[in-house]
């Protein structure tokens, strides 16, 4: 059987590609794609911008599909299943992981990254990493779960609490997710928003953000003293190496911090803005094993990803898809590829 | 009665004054202070380079003595105690407060700094900042209860394990009660030490280091990697702004730095380096409740604070103390001053 795949030959240089489906090997299941959703990191990959990306690659690290093939050593009970994959493929026994931490495995293997991924009608994963989902959660809901494993993960690590006044740069897909946990699983006290398209803030608002400010024209330090406000959580879900300067200073003391940018561009700061608040800066990759807990969210009716959702694309008009995620920053959040019915 | 005290009446400037003893106000006990450890920051509010300090001020903020009168609405109980003082006064209602980090109270007042300290025959402090100390603890170890707190702070936050090699950069008081913490408390794996003094380095092996580099010649990554070292946990007890980027460098994925410097010089870091790794900075300043914890470490033995006392000095010589303190990096680490008998 004949299927479609989506390879960056090189960067710069998008195929759809037909070729023989192929068969689990032992331990593997393999995922009838139907959805996939595009992330930025994707269009890195495509543009060449990813520092851990290997060519030609199937890209594509949010899917959902169900099981129609499995590998030795994997029960026949998992046909049929709806999952959703987790991207993150790790060794299990080095110090990240050993500790809890296999998104930064010493080995690690990302799916659509390192190895190929989710933008084809079929692929084969460790059975492990492929998610059971309920009948009750719709396949738009199971594809946007890696999204929200982003928000998870970091906030996992910032353990948010009813007594945070949290701020998030940027309310892109990254942001979008961080605030619907922060206001709806961690019940922060309130949630602001800063970025610069007034359409973005407005899917904040819609995500739960309690304040929005557009920071084009006026220094958010000055909209945020006139308003009294002081973040004890601050989120850069934007991640210009800027941010982070400006983080140490609007900050309360005995903040914390999350970055998850990965610029390669000198981030410069102050020891002295730090320690004299005793901050704690926090930083997030992918996710560790956080699958389960966002669709407990799920599950729970917590979140609604259904949000972020913009727009929907098939497989043959990836290209398309991948531009409209690049350039209408105004109307597009997420994007959908329809991989097969 | 008259009493002397060593005030810096403005930077540079430093004499030793005498003046009518203070009456405690209601909730303070009145200290009759014996023995006072200098530190770092004392002479960085005697040269002006302290950023909190207010002048004139009599400086010295690790203290220990005997109270000897008590203010209204404390106990006359307490008169006759030999305690051990926290330099750390908050407001107890603020966020940081809330939270459990008076170290960083919006309205933080610490004793030395802020407000007169220990360098005197006698002081005012809340009753609360007063440690009982049981009798079997020496004068000498009681002084040394808050440099060991510096340690406490920021290993608290790092939460050493037994899966942990650290590396610690600076082999000074700091670095080395640091050191006894890690091995004798958290008993972490293997505790690396990386100094440019080779006395010092000495002192980090008496402390318990398992590992001793001299990074004058050689740069620390280097010698890190023939020795296949990849430090879990990192703490920069050497304060260089340069050192934080280093870390992020050197340090393993998953890994955990802490910083306690207060330079106010750019610091350039690569986010890319902190989140590609998932790296956590955690920054420590004074200590947040932590003199019951650091008691408790000396009645069960597990730290020594006598390996760090090199020098003793009268009141009278305080000049001479200081001076030692600041240029005799080779035999000098913690200098006691000996205030009343």
């Amino acid at each position: 059987m004949k299927i479609k795949s989506v390879v960056i030959k090189e960067p710069g240089q998008l195929v759809i590609d037909e070729h023989e489906v192929a068969q689990p090997l032992a331990g593997e299941v393999r995922v009838k794609v139907q959805l996939a959703g595009i992330c930025g990191s994707d269009v890195h990959i495509y543009r060449g911008h990813n520092p851990f990306a290997k060519y030609p690659r199937v890209i594509g690290h949010e899917f959902f599909g169900v099981i129609d093939a499995v590998g030795e050593g994997v029960s026949a009970d998992k046909l049929g299943k709806r999952v959703s994959v987790d991207p993150v493929i790790s060794c299990g026994h080095c110090y990240p992981c050993q500790i809890g931490r296999p998104n930064v495995c010493k080995e690690l293997t990302v799916l659509g990254v390192h190895r190929d991924g989710g933008f084809s009608e079929s692929t084969c994963v460790p059975a492990g990493n492929a998610h059971e989902i309920a009948d009750h959660i719709t396949d738009e809901m199971a594809v946007m779960i890696e999204p929200f494993t982003i928000a998870a993960n970091i906030c996992e690590q910032l353990k948010p609490t009813s007594l945070d006044t949290a701020l998030v740069y940027g309310a892109g897909p990254m942001g979008l997710t961080t605030i619907q946990a922060l206001k709806n699983v961690y019940q922060v006290k309130q949630v602001i928003v800063a970025d610069r398209i007034p359409e973005r803030l407005a899917m904040a608002k819609a995500c739960g953000a309690d304040v929005l400010i557009d920071n084009t024209h006026q220094p958010l330090k000055d909209t945020l003293s006139a308003q009294g406000i002081l973040p004890t959580l601050i989120i850069d879900a934007a991640c210009h190496p800027s941010i982070l300067d400006e983080a140490t200073r609007l900050i309360s003391p005995a903040g914390r911090i999350g970055i998850m940018g990965f610029s390669s561009e000198p981030c410069t700061i102050t020891q002295q803005a730090i320690t004299s608040k005793e901050l704690t800066i926090f930083s997030s990759r992918l996710n560790s094993n956080k699958f389960p807990l966002v669709i407990s969210w799920l599950n729970n009716q917590k979140i609604n990803p259904d949000a972020l959702i913009t727009h929907k694309f098939s497989i043959n008009e990836v290209e398309t898809a991948l531009a409209v995620f690049e350039k209408d920053q105004k109307n597009c959040c997420k994007v959908l590829l329809e991989i097969s019915k």
